[in-house]
């Protein structure tokens, strides 16, 4: 479905959002008061404008309160990000998503009403920690407070060359495995008893996150 | 499994990172040219110290070699980044981590021997863009460039109240469903045929993208 976007600063997030989303073909509205930046994203976006999103004779005159999101993308200048989030809101905007600097930041822009809060940096710092920490674990979703999915490289010689009936997963680890990744192109979902695991094979299981951190352990001994 | 890391930058990236790693307590030395950042990190961190990663000095003094991991939080900065990472790379890092403003900062990073690049605005940039354009699917993980996993919000009344099978799940949309969580606390892996989906029912399913696509579009009707 076709939806339409304002991006209000185009820097690394505002400028990657705008990329992602026009490439998808989705109709982007792109801003930005520094008209160069505002010049390298003419090729991708379906419209640009060189605007301060304080300017709320500005914003009226782009029709803000037409479009399906409007995403404040001003990280540094919190006062600006601010002032313009209110703006947008008075206008009439359907759906507001505002980037946050700090826990702070992130608290004011909710109060005045941005729909979605989003923090980058911060969010990526945590993923990075969970990466280096666990790196054996190539991806994770949380799905409620105590159960996940995960994508675990198998790493440990003890668990190679084995069937997953051999290795008894399911009653030992207590993990269900969805799918198996024999390389990057050769992959068996819902895998029977008899398939048999490789070194630096991929195994994606769901279960009890304590479960996932203990196979991960033992998988990483 | 306790590991040492050494950062150097503790703006929002660098000090998400330090944080989520001292709560879970690995060994973590905090660096920053900014008295006041380090300042603000002491109570966090095992320990922290005010250098600039410039100083070849400084970074032997801190034993920067004997890190597990060196992670090089510098952004708007490319030049200090840049000779910090080589310096760093000079002294005998293990592991070193570096954070990319732009993509051909992260060629340069790269090729003075940084291990692992990290592009917190642009990652997150393309990750709120599927979100906004797909908003019923939660989560999802690229397991080979044709299948993924998703986590999808049921929104659509002709799927509420009827069980997988009765919906001939399967057979219809071609996915495997990996589990049903009826509420945040409440989930069942690896449900039955007569598991009953309600609407607002997350369904964890695995299968080819463009299965998945078609699944959240008919869902999202
Ligand atoms: N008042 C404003 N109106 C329009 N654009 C603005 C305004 N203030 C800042 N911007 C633009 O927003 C963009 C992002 O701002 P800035 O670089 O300060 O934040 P940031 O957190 O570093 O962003 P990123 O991390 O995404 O690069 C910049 O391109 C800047 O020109
Ligand atoms: N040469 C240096 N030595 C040590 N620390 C430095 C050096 N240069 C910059 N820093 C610190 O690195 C931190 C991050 O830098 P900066 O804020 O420019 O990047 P950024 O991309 O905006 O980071 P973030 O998005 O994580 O906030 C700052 O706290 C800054 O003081
Ligand atoms: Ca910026
Ligand atoms: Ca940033
Ligand atoms: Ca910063
Ligand atoms: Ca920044």
């Amino acid at each position: 479905m076709k939806q339409t976007f304002a991006i209000i600063g185009l820097g690394r997030f505002g400028g990657s959002l705008l990329k992602k989303l026009a490439s998808a073909h989705q109709d982007v509205l792109g801003i930005d008061c520094d008209e160069e930046l505002v010049e390298d994203y003419m090729a991708f976006a379906t419209h640009t404008a060189i605007a301060d999103g304080q300017d709320e004779d500005a914003l009226r005159a782009l029709d803000i309160a037409s479009f399906d999101h409007v995403i404040i993308a001003i990280g540094h200048n919190i006062q600006a990000s601010i002032l313009t989030t209110i703006l947008v809101k008075d206008l009439g905007a359907k759906h507001i998503v505002a980037k946050a600097e700090t826990t702070t930041h992130a608290k004011v822009l909710a109060r005045i009403g941005a729909d979605m809060i989003v923090h980058p940096e911060a969010e990526m710092g945590r993923r990075v920690a969970h990466q280096l920490m666990t790196p054996n674990i190539l991806n994770y979703i949380d799905l409620t407070k105590d159960y996940s999915l995960a994508e675990i490289r198998i790493t440990n010689t003890a668990l190679a060359n084995k069937s997953l009936s051999a290795i008894d997963f399911r009653n030992k680890y207590r993990l269900n495995v969805i799918a198996v990744r024999h390389s990057s192109d050769n992959i068996k979902i819902t895998p029977q008893p008899d398939e048999v695991i490789h070194l630096d094979d991929v195994l994606s299981v769901i279960g009890k996150n304590r479960d996932v951190d203990a196979f991960d352990a033992e998988n990483s001994d």
